[in-house]
C-alpha cells in the first residue's frame, strides 16, 4: 500500500477526513458516494478529491462512485491504522501534557497512550487515567519495553533540543512535538510540528489581508492548502 | 503588503519561520543573512525561501542577501504583527482551554487572551490569570465591547456547531479550532483547525510507509508539504 511517489503532507491530513466522513456516512446507512458528494461534505473541489485518492490506486468507479465501506478499509490500510499505535507523552506533567495524557479521544482512533514521562520530581510517581508518570531517564528502556512507536512531546522549548537528541537513539520514528520550536525529521524520525502562536500568526495575516483587501479568494481554508 | 496572488498556507506558515530566525540572529547580532544560510538554518530548500519572498515583492540583494532587520520588518508587516490581536477562548473550562488560557506564550507574539468563555455553571466566575470566565451568551456583545478578533474554540465537538453560529453573527473573522470536527472557512471568516488525533493519523500514515518501504523521500517534512 505504500504509495510509488511523494504524496504530499495535506494530502495524507485529508486522508483522515476522507475517512470520518466515510465513518459517518456507513453509520447512518449510505452504501455509495460520488467524488462529488464526498468534496461537497468536506467543503472542498471534487477534483481534489479524485487527485487525492489517485496517489494510492483505483478505487471509485465512474458514474457509480464509490463503495463507502471498501474506500473505508482502503483508507484504514493506507493510514496504518489498523494496527494500534503506542503513545508516549514527554512532558506529562505540564498543563498541556496533562491534558493530552486524559484526552479520551485517542483510543477511538486506535491510538493509545501507554506511558507518561516527566522530569519534575514533584510530578513524578502521580497517576494521570492509571499511567503513572515516570522520570524522562527511563525513556529508552520503556519505549523499547512497551514497543512505544509515538510521542508527543510538550516540553520547554529550552528541553526540548536535549530529548529529541535521547529519543534518536530509540526506535521511536515519529514525534508529535508541541514545543514551540520547529524540529525537523530525519530519516530515521518523522517529526509534525504543532504551534499555536504559528497557527495565531497565520490567522493573523488573513486579518490583516482583510483589512487591506477585502477579498473572498484570500481565504484559503488550511485543508485546499499544497 | 497585500499580495497579488493567493499565497499557499504552507507558505504563510514558513514566514512565521522566518521572523523566529530573524529575531534570533539579530539578538546574536548578525546582520546579513543569504537565502542558503536562511534555509540551512530552517532544514529547507533555498529555492523555497526565494520562492515564498517572492510572494510579496523583492527583498534581498543578489550576491549579498537580506539585511536581517529590513526583511524581519517586512515580516511582521505582512503578517500583521505589528497591531496586538486580541483573543477569546471559548470553552476556556476544559483542560486544553484553561492550558490556553494560561499560556505565557502568547503575549510574546502580540497575541492577548482578553476573554474566556465557558457554559459549564461550575467554572463561570472563575478566574485563570486576571480573567474571570463568563458565559457563552456573552460572546457576541464582549466581542464587540472588547474588539476581539480571534477565538480560540476548545469545546467538546457537539456544542462546536451552535458556537460557529452564534460567532458568525459578531466581527470575528478569524477562528482556531480545536474541537475535532473539521470547520470550513467562509468569506468571512478564515478557520484553522488543529486536530491532534489527525497528526497521529499522519504519523502513523509515515510508520505505515516505514514498515513497507523504507526510503528517507516518504519523509517529507510539515513544513515543506505545499
Amino acid at each position: 500500500m505504500a504509495a510509488k511517489t511523494k504524496v504530499p503532507q495535506a494530502t495524507i491530513r485529508r486522508l483522515s477526513f476522507y475517512l470520518r466522513c466515510l465513518n459517518s456516512l456507513e453509520e447512518k446507512g449510505v452504501t455509495l458516494i460520488s467524488s462529488h458528494e464526498l468534496a461537497k461534505l468536506l467543503h472542498i473541489n471534487p477534483a481534489q478529491v479524485r487527485k487525492d485518492l489517485a496517489y494510492f490506486g483505483e478505487f471509485g468507479k465512474r458514474g457509480v462512485g464509490y463503495t463507502i465501506i471498501k474506500l473505508r478499509d482502503h483508507l484504514i490500510k493506507i493510514l496504518g491504522l489498523k494496527k494500534q499505535r503506542l503513545v508516549g507523552i514527554v512532558g506529562a506533567g505540564g498543563r498541556l501534557g496533562h491534558a493530552l495524557a486524559l484526552y479520551k479521544g485517542f483510543e477511538r482512533r486506535n491510538f493509545k497512550v501507554v506511558a507518561l514521562f516527566d522530569k519534575d520530581p514533584q510530578v513524578i510517581g502521580q497517576k494521570f487515567d492509571h499511567h503513572e508518570v515516570v522520570h524522562i531517564d527511563k525513556l529508552p528502556k520503556l519505549v523499547k519495553d512497551l514497543k512505544i512507536e509515538i510521542l508527543i512531546f510538550t516540553v520547554p522549548v529550552e528541553a526540548v533540543q536535549e530529548i529529541y537528541e535521547m529519543v534518536q537513539t530509540t526506535d521511536v520514528r515519529a514525534v508529535l512535538n508541541f514545543a514551540p520550536t520547529k524540529l525537523g525529521s530525519t530519516t530515521q524520525i518523522c517529526i509534525h510540528n504543532v504551534d499555536v502562536a504559528i497557527e495565531l500568526e497565520s490567522l493573523s495575516y488573513h486579518l490583516n489581508n482583510l483589512d487591506l483587501d477585502n477579498t473572498p479568494g484570500l481565504f484559503e481554508p488550511e485543508m485546499l492548502a499544497e
